[in-house]
């Protein structure tokens, strides 16, 4: 959908899963430094509903593309030419997020998936949607290519870091990684949207004035660096939640002592009493 | 061999050791995870009967290329230029497939060969396939070019898999990553041959036209789907027998136990008449 | 800036962490060779008081990009163009390197941040230097463009080598490579600014000539040559000094043992005296 | 030197000490697997002999690219031009492998240089002389950028699989495949020097002939299944050598037990007669 909501819907996507990764690979970190790498229950629980999301989104994305007013609905060739093509690469990619989806499920909930194979789909996926978007720019203004090229940056580089992950997984630095990415896709779609498609009514960029290419390059590092900043902040909320509630269980568990050691002495008083 | 035929042999090729591969890692992946990795002598056996049967695969191939009526029947200059040097490439890639298998039954018979050379030169013939296609296709109409181009990715990747687990050995994920990509290869090769020479009188793709450029890019990503629902699908199959034979086999063991201690019983029964 | 003077400073500041870090990656490693890989005290102080310099030497050079007489002064936009994005870019530079720096201070001090981040950090940082660079140099002359190309490769050796070292830590070599990059570095900056702006009144270059190119492109792999002899250079003093202390120091120690011995002789003949 | 000898020197080079490779390394392997990992000192002996041959080597070629008729003789400007910057090059190159060939002999003779400054050296070594090969062959006759451009292969090859064994040291199936790719090298130069420079008044190549190219390219290939096959010959012979030797070792060892239990024998013989 090549307008502004048809940005805006994949970037929101992307960040909140984005978002949603920033809490809990620290939250699974913090946990596993405590309890010595125990996958726990509650913790699978939340890696299938998540899952489930992510295929709910693709889902979303795919009957988006093919039912809005404009989009092929499911028609990919009229006979003489092919339907909206656009639409069509752009179901594709949500298909693959869908499969990749699919594939977290199956590996938390069937024992018998070899793990990892979760890790190479999405990194299949992402290096799909890269491979569609390489492809996908060619003869259109400077512009609006470059915005596309800075994308493909994520990508590659998101891609490359799941592949590795097939290999050592739960690194925690590459799951950081990982999810500053991911941010950064979700708020250059964002930004994609601003650019091409101005909202507000505010005057078009001129595609192809060499400073506009030279500010959005920059613009594109300002991203990563909102990434960055945003996943260092939800970590350290994460720590101090965790350290928080750790105090106020030990003050409970101490109370509980206290009122355990009373109930004793109380016991061994009643008990010198009786003697 | 620059027709139908020249791309559905090939991609027949690929496709029947994609399917063997889809079948045979998890096999092996079920087998190990019961006892504890050995190799065990039939899997041995297999693997030769597999690298003999893609040497013979390779033979034909360089048989075909050589002798076909077009073909330039081993003469590779005529004194004034080079003879069919499209045969004489495919025939050299052909011949590096053949190396690798050779190289495949050495590892697996001689026993002083160390093992990594195997998977080394199968990475090495992938690269070679790939190498040849890129210098291959300069000079063609755009989608000739870009309907091999598409190719190279799965060859590239395929060889990175390769030269991984040349250090990596028995990583099952990127055994099934490599099954998946070489499905891909046989089923590109047909879809070659389908949209560069049309066999049954379906009118010709025009070879300029963007909207088929960008349709096969998209299809190459369909064709890597349904690859990756070939492997999960072939694994499940693996899983399921496997876990039928299981039981059956408890059963029988059942059975057998019931019937000696049946036996055992008797033998009981008969020696406390007898004392 | 783009004169002599804002080459020479960066190039000054990396040649200066470069010269640094050959000598401190040595001390390391025969201090871990001798204690078996604690880090000490002294060593955790010594990487913050570096990680602060980095931050200084980032803010000092963020801040003479802005305020210069020809900068933009912290304004982005006068309403109808880009105000000076090249200094803009060189800030977001420094920048980065100063997010690292405040990484690596964090990842000293703060005991819960995981090991690793810090080199995940640099790598981006020489990363975003070597991609805005990239994108930096088009449409100028032959020659701006190629000594500024040949940068990108120790640029983005140097990250690629971070990279593994989020994996890979504290392996020496790796360690070493990277001090050499980073001397080349320092070094090339200072070669941009005498071929681009020949500060002595010295002709100017010829920016089209072939052999200028070829002669820059040589002249780069000596630097390299020069940045290996420093570190060569560096490496060796280290180690005489450090064999030549632990010698001093055993004599010492000698000394320590003949006179407790004299005094233990001299107790034991006092003791014998009064017995 | 841009004629046959300039590249039938270099080839020569390359080829010794591929070939010596091909021996070295599976004499090493065999070594190891019967002694368990011991660096014998005779081993120790022989890779400092190779380093300073290889030193040898590389000085012949500086002298040889600096002092022939037509050479710079150590002049690099003439006031107003570069002057012959093609030999200066090579000489760059040559350099670069005494470096590589320098860290070797101390890696060995100087018992605190860590292991894996060699590899690096010679990786930074063998990526220089891809670096300045493919900055070299701009504006030339497309045949001849061909033949070098594929030179690049190799040598890059060569480089990344070098640079892997900084990590993964003493990986025979890693040494090989290096073994193999100085050996494509050394036989591709002379391969350059035949299409470039005829030597015995052969007929010169088309430079612009399409057939041309697409032949250099799979002739390519051949020169590396050329250098496969001499690499699995020189591990064969090494092979029979040593199971010969091992075999009339044992055999020697068993008529010494034979003679000494003859010696034994008479002695208790004649012990039996004094009795």
């Amino acid at each position: 959908m090549a307008n502004f909501k048809g940005h805006a819907l994949p970037g929101s996507f992307f960040l909140i899963i984005g978002l949603w990764w920033s809490v809990k690979y620290p939250l699974k970190y913090f946990h596993q430094k405590g309890k010595k790498m125990q996958l726990s229950h509650h913790h699978q629980r939340l890696e299938i509903i998540e899952a489930v999301i992510r295929i709910l989104f693709s889902v979303i994305g795919i009957l988006a593309e093919q039912f809005v007013p404009d989009g092929p609905h499911l028609h990919l060739h009229d006979g003489s030419h092919w339907v909206k093509l656009m639409n069509w690469q752009h179901a594709t990619m949500y298909l693959f997020f869908a499969v990749s989806g699919v594939a977290d499920v199956l590996t938390y909930l069937v024992t018998h998936v070899p793990l990892g194979v979760d890790r190479l789909l999405m990194a299949v996926a992402v290096f799909t949607e890269g491979f569609l978007f390489y492809y996908h720019v060619h003869h259109r203004p400077p512009l609006d290519q470059h915005v596309h090229m800075l994308l493909l940056f994520a990508l590659f580089a998101g891609s490359g870091c799941l592949f590795v992950e097939v290999m050592v997984r739960d690194n925690f630095v590459l799951e950081l990684f990982r999810t500053s990415l991911l941010i950064l896709q979700g708020t250059w779609f964002w930004q994609i949207g601003f650019v091409l498609f101005p909202p507000f009514g505010t005057p078009e960029w001129d595609q192809k004035d060499e400073g506009n290419l030279m500010f959005i390059t920059m613009c594109f590092c300002w991203h990563y660096l909102g990434a960055l900043c945003i996943v260092a902040t939800n970590y350290s909320l994460v720590y101090c939640l965790l350290t928080r509630m750790k105090k106020r269980g030990e003050e409970v568990i101490g109370i509980q002592k206290l009122t355990s050691d009373h109930t004793y002495q109380t016991a061994l008083l009643s008990n010198s009493d009786e003697e």
